[in-house]
């Protein structure tokens, strides 16, 4: 938890005003602003928008929200409702969302988000230092919802934090696991950062507010509407350092994701399924054909998003058998020796393939291993 | 089918006898003998192992199986039986079992087979023209029994070999689902030809004699030991293009085979499964740690072992849903058209952050697309 004044958050003056402003009237990751935004900033932009400039088509189609637009208002309104808004300028702004000046450009949107709207107690850039979005089908099977729940209790016991979108299905399974472990965990919102969408999620959005963190590309009071999905899914990508689709049909919204993610040279990982189940082909398809990291646990997940040396795992393997700790002269012997009636080593040696002096050193061995016992000239498999 | 003297057997000769016997004192793929045959060929080893010679040690370890040996009378024997003889020299041999030469060597096996023995209708060479193996865990899961069933039907029916180990599990599923589809399937035994093991699967291992192919490296006789299913595995490997590895517990002998493949540059690949099923462990590794190739159905399988343009097929992509076909801009006019009560073209544009004229454009191609109608200048989404 940190205090309000620990937040980092700039001081007002006309940069900052101007982007508030912008966020009123522009709609999330549209391009034309975001990438103007960004090479001019948002002072000379704004200028343009209310002078009669090169930027007439865009001015135009702005215009009815620029006349509306009372930042102030908003402003206290988002703080009474302990939202604060975000500019670059601002120390808790993510350093991930620089990597969207030169990103991806998908369903026309695209670009660093002019301002963000933020509530709950952590602080953003040090939440998403070790952060991973943990993403898929609101229509989730019980298999994904549950694989996405320990994935994501995995990453929250280790300190990452979980981001995703407080859709139903998958991205609700991921928020409760994390919060289940005590780690932290964000939801991106495509809606204002005061609302709740699905309103079923209220609860758990609130709750979220109070001990992670909620934000939002988009003006309080703002419903959720597709295109700002599109633009929303770009924002939990560009501040993690790799993305996990759990479950998705083929053309589920969490592909999206994994696309913005790839775009953004994030890690983009995937967890398999059943070849029968409609829920997993999406993310059958990110493996095979875009290279996704298969991952099955969170162990795998943690190691994938990982700088190199932190949290490196050894490939599982079972427990060595005894019968692997022998040569294959030995384990040819061994075959060779009968499990009931007994039998000579002359004969061991014939059904082996070995010489009768080699077949002897290893029944030697294997007796001492306990794996043969010996009675009356014959050996036999000691069970 | 074919008659006998069609399959290409070659003529009788020195050094086919030397391999002959060799094959009956030797234990499959022992590399001391796989190695000099290749080398030096069978007589001049086989005239070394009866000299006082500098293999003295080999000459020890198969001296009693030499005194034993009667090649003729095994020779005779499996005649009777359908089973046939094959080396290097036929034309029936498999080109691809050359690459054993310079190929991995696995728990001290490895190496070009010195001899075959081959029983059914088909001509091996032909047979392994365009082969698949699929293999996995003989305690395999319904899941995984009914996906190696599908994929060996679907690689049947488009004409492709499907070569496995008639074990419990995947690899009789397999055998079946080729046998179901009519396609021609090859068993490759650890026991010898004329023998049934798993001896449950004695009917199962006669009808694919009679369709399709027995092939052991084993002589006839000889009994199923551990080091001849390592030995066996290779031969899967290596007159096949490539394996599917079904399902496979992170110890499985199905991981024996997927090393043999992928040492020797054939295509490994491996089914998916929910992680939460310890019989896809090990193929989950596969594809995480080894790079074997993610597929989900026949269609992929055939994709991943074919040359360039054969059996290509188009990533899956479900049909374009109408509102994908519609501009950005359209669709954030749409999404800003109410559902019941109808809005102006203004009040949209505001919602939409677009400009009156641009709003009025989007509407009337919506219209146009019948995804809005118009009644007492409102519009709305029509349901």
């Amino acid at each position: 938890m940190i205090r309000p004044d620990q937040r980092g958050v700039a001081e007002a003056g006309p940069e900052r005003d101007a982007r508030l402003l912008l966020c009123l009237i522009g709609e999330p990751g549209d391009l034309r602003l975001t990438r103007l935004v960004s090479e001019l900033g948002a002072v000379t932009v704004l200028a343009a928008l209310r002078e009669q400039s090169e930027h007439g088509e865009l001015r135009d189609s702005l215009a009815e929200r620029l006349r509306a637009a009372r930042p102030q208002r908003v402003l206290a309104s988002a703080a009474s409702r302990g939202i604060r808004f975000l500019t670059p300028a601002d120390d808790e702004w993510p350093a991930g969302l620089g990597d969207l000046a030169d990103g991806p450009v998908l369903h026309e949107r695209g670009g660093v988000p002019i301002g963000l709207w933020v509530r709950g107690p952590l602080r953003l850039d040090e939440a998403c230092e070790r952060a991973v979005a943990v993403v898929g089908s609101r229509s989730a099977t019980s298999y994904g919802a549950r694989v996405a729940g320990e994935m994501a209790a995995a990453a929250g016991s280790a300190g990452c934090t979980v981001v995703s979108g407080a859709a139903f299905g998958i991205d609700q399974a991921a928020h409760r696991g994390a919060l289940a472990s005590g780690g932290p965990t964000i939801a991106v919102l495509a809606c204002g950062a005061d609302r709740a969408y699905p309103t079923a999620h209220t609860d758990l959005i609130e709750h979220i507010a109070e001990v992670g963190l909620i934000v939002s590309e988009a003006a309080p009071g703002w419903a959720p509407m597709r295109v700002r999905f599109l633009a929303r899914n770009r924002l939990i990508a560009a501040i993690t350092r790799g993305t996990v689709v759990v479950e998705a049909a083929v053309r589920s919204g969490a592909l999206n994701t994994a696309n913005w993610a790839a775009g953004l040279n994030r890690t983009l990982m995937g967890v398999p399924g059943p070849v029968t189940s409609a829920s997993s082909q999406g993310v059958h398809e990110l493996i095979r054909a875009r290279n996704a990291v298969l991952v099955t646990d969170g162990a795998e997940v943690l190691e994938a998003v990982s700088a190199a040396g932190e949290h490196l795992r050894e490939p599982e393997r079972a427990q060595e058998a005894e019968r692997d700790a022998i040569t294959v002269a030995e384990r040819q012997v061994l075959d060779a020796v009968p499990v009931r009636n007994g039998a000579t080593t002359p004969s061991i040696a014939r059904a082996a393939g070995l010489s009768v002096p080699a077949t002897g050193a290893a029944l030697v061995t294997l007796f001492g291993a306990g794996l043969v016992e010996h009675a009356a000239g014959r050996w036999r498999v000691k069970t």
